[in-house]
């Protein structure tokens, strides 16, 4: 029987809940509690010993009630919880009171009831390629600067920096995960620059139109663009698997983990469609190029050197694309 | 008549005191009005224009008292205040509340004052090479990642995130200056673990017993550990110039800019101490090699790409080590 507790915000979100499912028991199929919350009362996943709670997160107080719940103190935080990168853009104080200010109040708790209970509590941030801008090698490595363009990515970079510290002077064990672009995202198009790199997956799929942003046609020289993606089953199944890896595989002066992606142009994307689904599904396409939305998503890094990712074990989407849009396809018949 | 108003921060500490003196009047030398403050209150230069203010940081209440004199907002703010490294090292939350929270209560001050007289401030900030750790190249370039390795690192970065932000929106026009370190800081040893640098110097110049805690004898190798250092003078001189920078001149995406420094290896100080002083002075010298310190001084990068600094009109001290020790003796006989 395992008596291990996972602590995770933002646990209603699309990758919270997915975590939340993949984390509801340990390998041996014996069930991991659970302690799930967010803004409004998350769900369980099914079959679950799991907690729900409701908690606004930019309240130390309310911080606080998450620590002293019947399951004990978390031996593992998934800290899943803010705004996206445009909300945070268009909300600048809002955006630096969730995405920076509650994360370093729920880790000055887990220090508090870390040091309490005499354990490290495992800290695991999802972080973005976000916190890249300005110049930048054709190849990101682990030794390439980053240096934010946005409310969003400075604020993520901040609290890697507060979770590095805080795991240096042995406070809680950091593991910060920076995220691919995910693709594709089920749902509605959320408030990131990045949604229609989905939306022009699912929605032609789905028999509705989409618009791609980037181009004017099918022909046009800007879908050669190149983005840096990865699953949600990968990218869930990274974020179960960090919480594994010893303390001592990391480097020694850094938790920052870029996790594993693959690079596609957009013309990839669209060509993979039309092998899968047809020409017809295309036409679902409107394109009507925004030079906005093309510098952001330009500025950017497509490509990262993986090796140290998949040292640690970290998963890779092997067949790229095509892979991708066939198990999204199985995932949404399956509902 | 200058109108300016220059508000400083720890400017009872020895470089806020300097730039102060520096900065009481403009080319012309028209007087400009200075706003001094630091946990005690300051002194004013001679002849200065100035308002001197005992202000606790930490308190955002007594902050808006800085922007709500007779001399009206400020048109630069100096923020210079801050715990040094090594007792932000040993007082953990205190260095966080005054080395990152009052910075940030400072900003969002100096963005709320100055949108309501229609001003950008511009916001100097003295950051420092402590911001860098883990592998470095061998020489620090715009482009080499900064991973902070102590307290005092992290929380200057984390306030460099900040200011560029804030400026990337036009809150601010953050100048942000990671400093070489100062050597010769006259009176008593500071609580960081570069002081040495300067005692080495400084007190055998007035006959006092100094402990170098690198090596353990005159012929030690352990001597030829290299340090990036400024002088004093050189760096006032560079932090009065960088106000006055037009703001295009800095690089698009970040206002970070490394002062210009030399490297010299702590046997090239004691030679120049030798030359200049004669070798009874080095027998004030006591070697006792700590290799704490020696760890830390060696995980600082000792030589920088000056060329970005330089081309933004910024000073370098060109006659090295022994120029250095000249001006410091000149400088204590003055006074």
């Amino acid at each position: 029987m395992s008596t291990e507790t996972i602590l995770i915000t933002g646990s209603a979100g699309f990758l919270g809940s997915l975590v939340s499912i993949s984390s509801a028991s340990d390998d041996a199929g014996h069930p991991i509690r659970l302690l799930l919350t967010d803004v409004a009362e998350p769900n369980a996943p099914p079959n679950s010993q799991a907690k729900t709670l409701k908690v606004d997160l930019t309240d130390p107080g309310q911080i606080r009630q998450l620590f002293e719940t019947a399951f004990g103190v978390p031996d593992t935080i998934y800290c899943m919880h803010g705004i996206m990168s445009r909300g945070a853009e268009d909300n600048f104080d809002l955006g630096l009171k969730i995405n920076v200010d509650s994360v370093v109040s729920l880790l000055q708790a887990a220090r508090e009831y870390g040091t309490r209970a005499s354990k490290v509590i495992k800290f695991v941030f999802t972080s973005s390629l976000a916190v890249y801008g300005g110049p930048l090698p054709k190849i990101v490595t682990p030794s390439t600067i980053a240096i934010p363009q946005s409310a969003y990515g400075m604020e993520k970079l901040t609290c890697e920096l507060y979770i590095n510290e805080f795991t240096r002077r042995g406070f809680v064990d950091g593991r910060i995960c920076r995220l691919p672009t995910i693709v594709v995202r089920p749902g509605p198009p959320a408030a990131a620059t990045s949604s229609f790199l989905s939306a022009i997956i699912r929605e032609p799929l789905s028999g509705q139109r989409a618009t791609c942003p980037i181009g004017n046609s099918r022909d046009s020289p800007e879908l050669n663009l190149a983005v840096w993606l990865a699953s949600p089953a990968t990218t869930i199944q990274n974020l179960v698997l960090i919480r594994t890896i010893p303390a001592h595989k990391f480097l020694p002066h850094t938790r920052v983990v870029c996790l594993p992606g693959f690079t596609v142009t957009i013309r990839d994307m669209l060509d993979a469609l039309e092998r899968i689904a047809g020409s017809q599904t295309l036409e679902m396409i409107d394109f009507k190029d925004d030079e906005t939305n093309r510098r952001i998503v330009l500025s950017w890094p497509a490509t990262f050197d993986s090796e140290y990712a998949m040292g640690l074990g970290l998963k890779l989407d092997l067949d790229g694309m095509d892979r991708v849009i066939l198990d999204f396809m199985a995932m949404t018949k399956k509902q």
